[in-house]
């Protein structure tokens, strides 16, 4: 760029804000702002916590990206991984944005753009890892390879008005990738050579030591289990991880096996990996899973959902019996291919326990190697990344508050200055000025909570669930006669997830009779019934709490009679 | 042992009940029995898992014991851990039962039985593990040193009419442990060495390679932390792990810092573990907490509870700043020595964000190694003990299914019939016959599950809460009118955790409809109550799943107006 110093001056910062996918690992969201201009990059969902009581999943506050719709330029998505795309339908139903992102995410989009209504009307661009930039408002963007545990995932330049900054997802460097090519580390350096400002990038592993593992390395384990195998094979994986389907489609036609894709998630992903010849073979090779009964089990490999040990995926139900299509035979050899994300840890050993009780042999990384690697770099991958880079500031993303600490001290020890290492939280933003970077708290963002029936749960009811989760619900029916103009000096008493009340009529009396007490005398000819509603909760509560140690939500309703 | 072919034919069966401790973990109780005569090993508590809504604690089923308490000649204690004496309280408020146990189990004991007024009229009995062996009923029992995770745990040789079995609850060999001796192997060969029909021993760490570390290799890790710490250190771990809070105040004594026990339950172990001389430091080493402001705060330590992440422990309140006595500085150290145990993970990495985000320097097992080593033995220490105890059968216990699988897949490796290694479930039981053993389901037992106020939380209760934790509640109150006799077209609805009354007045009038709609015609004059109230219920059902596809506690009230 040859800018005089009158425009250099001129310049307006350049804003990084973080929507979503720090601190939590999850429903990715970053905003890259220059005047009038915005830049989108990934939009996920993220999954419910403990405390989600009847959430299915949260998506990114969309406030910011609504108020400044007419900035929007476009949404770049990084890889194809519900936490960096999954929540794209929910965006788009609120406004259009175009969207780009590699042939894949295309193809695994379009699917849920129809199920929405939604396709008609988006505008969906592919990106050619191998080609030029592309200009998104001022942002000019090239893309380069990078790997990650799904095909064409995408690391960015973007040269902005205040430096290039790379932005550089969830990625790995794998020497022996098994469909993909390699990191692009030649492009990505070309693409660094004139400076870099900021590297945005991935911190996942940071507690990791070394590198991270290829992908390759899992074959051999696949080929022996497989290969020996003498019953049903049953392998479990994550339904977006294309390579590991493919190695073991791989392992299974060696030994004249056939393969049944268990759910629909994962047909929709062996479909569109197939038509893009990620794996190469015939219709004939997969058997369907309505009828596979039919066929020689010791001739079957079984790919299914539920490696998360989710209550109600394939494997979930084949373990108890459940599954409409798939019977468990003894001495079946069931491999999980992924270790458990946090919060899953429980439900994945409950479901091991329940395929032993059933007959299986199972697999698992506790007890067997190389049966998973993960996607994301370790150390090794930071310190390589940040070496072909060497930006001055550093920003790491996609991890937790530890793990970007964690980042930090790795980054530090090699030579980065304590101060240009940015941790971010959630609304918080950088200001790049003039080859320095400003953080600052931008916006206040809050998680959007989303039920089975994808309509928004609001916080409200989230609470009053918790509160029931634990203490249930005290339902007090004070009557109000109209004539007489006073309270009967009586109350109905409903309640549930309290106590069980066959067994607590004392306490129930008890209840009865504080709540007479507190009707009567001056209140009970009040007409001030949110008075007297409070008055009961307030004695109740006392009641209560004195009693069993417990405070039920308390809900006094007045009924006219 | 000399019996004739008469005396021979004319024995009974030696019969072993699990009543807990397979399959979960915890919650350890076992039954050895023979004709008139039971004894006990352990009576511990569970913990509740994800589904356990506003439980606190699980005991062991203990109807069995009730049921046969004539024949009951004694509880034994293996070692001083909560899931394997917690829930002898709860027994005894029951039944009074002679308890043998540890010094150290008999000190922790009575602490808890002070607080349940029922240390009086209790017959606590010590067990010397170098002693002689003693009787209960026609058992004979034999102690012998074991190493754990906390002194004087026990290992017992059972001489019984069918043959010596061997009970080695929680166990590994530390050959350099810092407080105990070393596992008493001569002694445990010796008892062996007539034969051995059956080993009913720990198969926690069956799917860990090798031997499991001393605990004597941790003390390095904190004489460097605590050696070169500049402000604070905080550590924390189980509150029972002795020899855990003596490496602690050894490496803070050595620095010339002072050592503050934060928690009654650790100050409580500290208490008793100065007194058996297990942390042989004067009062002055320590500092009380109340006024431990006032010390300057880079000559303290603070052990505190919260490993495991627990809302409302020390440390959580210390990483909020709610302490009220523990102000955290910033470049504090904070170590985890412990490791999450499963169900945890997700609390204790949001306890290090926290922390992290307080600005201390988080020291946890992702980031350093040597901070904690379990009290369970791997496959290596499991191969150990039953190669010197050489027994007929052998009898996982203290793990899930899967791990004694884990642990039958080692023992068959090393040579064991497959046939003759026992995997029991809780309920299950072995009759031992002439040197045979027969499995069988003796009993069926359920969780008794306890509330935060020590009382016992029925299943209906606990159902209802799982269903208001996702979907809430839909009260509908029904007016009876008396003079009429017939119900009023109208009622009134109140709902909490359903959905936001405010924001939902269309769902809720379609819902008024409904209702109106099945009282009117013949049901309105309807006194079959009952009948009513199902009718409705169903009504809103289908209702609800047509309109929000949920289904909330829908809970009909009629109100006589």
């Amino acid at each position: 760029m040859n800018l005089n110093s009158f425009t250099q001056n001129k310049k307006k910062d350049v804003k990084l804000i973080v929507i979503g996918g720090t601190a939590d690992v999850q429903k990715n969201m970053f905003v890259y702002e220059y005047g009038n201009d915005i830049v989108i990059f990934d939009c996920g969902i993220g999954f419910p916590g403990r405390d989600a009581f009847g959430v299915d999943l949260i998506i990114p506050d969309f406030s910011y990206i609504l108020q400044n719709i007419n900035k929007v330029r476009g949404l770049v998505v990084t890889h194809g991984h519900e936490d960096h795309f999954g929540a794209i339908p929910h965006l788009l139903k609120e406004v259009r944005i175009p969207i780009y992102c590699a042939k894949i995410v295309a193809e695994l989009l379009k699917n849920k753009l129809k199920e929405g209504n939604l396709l008609i009307g988006t505008s969906l661009n592919i990106i050619n890892p191998d080609g030029p930039s592309f200009n998104l408002g001022v942002f000019k963007i090239d893309p380069f390879r990078v790997n990650h545990s799904v095909p064409e995932s995408l690391g960015f330049a973007i040269e902005t008005p205040q430096g290039t900054i790379f932005h550089v997802s969830d990625y790995k460097f794998d020497w022996t990738p098994t469909m993909d090519k390699q990191f692009d580390i030649p492009k990505a350096v070309k693409l660094a050579q004139n400076g870099v400002i900021a590297l945005c990038s991935d911190c996942l592993g940071a507690t990791s030591e070394g590198f991270t593992h290829s992908e390759r390395e899992i074959q051999k384990t696949f080929d022996e289990y497989i290969g020996n195998a003498k019953e049903q094979v049953f392998v479990t994986t994550m339904s977006s991880n294309i390579s590991r389907i493919k190695m073991v489609v791989d392992a299974s036609s060696k030994v004249g096996r056939k393969v049944v894709i268990g759910g629909r998630s994962m047909d929709q992903t062996v479909e569109i990996a197939r038509r893009l010849g990620y794996i190469p073979y015939p219709k004939e090779t997969f058997v369907p899973i309505r009828g596979c009964q039919s066929y020689a089990q010791d001739k079957l490999t079984y790919i299914v959902a539920g490696c998360y040990g989710q209550q109600g995926s394939a494997l979930s139900r084949i373990a108890k019996d459940e599954h409409k299509h798939i019977k468990l035979k003894k001495g079946a050899a069931v491999i999980f291919s992924a270790d458990p994300i946090p919060g899953t840890v429980d439900l994945v050993n409950e479901l091991i326990d329940k395929l032993t009780l059933a007959g299986a042999e199972v697999i698992y990384s506790a007890v067997q190697e190389n049966l998973h690697v993960s996607g994301h770099g370790s150390q090794g991958d930071h310190i390589l990344l940040a070496s072909l880079v060497r930006p001055k500031y550093f920003i790491p993303i996609g991890g937790t508050i530890s793990l970007m600490r964690a980042y930090s001290n790795n980054m530090v020890k090699i030579g980065a200055p304590q101060e240009n290492v940015l941790e971010l939280l959630e609304g918080d933003s950088i200001s790049f000025s003039r080859g320095m970077a400003y953080k600052h708290h931008e916006l206040d963002t809050h998680d959007v909570f989303i039920g089975s029936q994808v309509d928004v749960v609001s916080p409200v009811v989230l609470k009053d669930r918790k509160t029931l989760s634990t203490d249930g619900i005290f339902v007090a029916i004070l009557k109000f006669d109209r004539e007489k103009r006073g309270f009967l000096n009586s109350a109905e008493i409903v309640s549930r997830g309290f106590v069980y009340m066959k067994e607590s009529k004392e306490l129930i009396r008890g209840a009865e009779e504080a709540i007479v007490k507190t009707l009567q005398g001056n209140k009970r000819k009040s007409r001030d019934w949110v008075a007297v509603k409070d008055e009961v909760e307030k004695t109740l509560y006392k009641y209560f709490q004195k009693t069993t140690g417990r405070t039920p939500l308390i809900l006094p309703v007045i009924v006219e009679a």
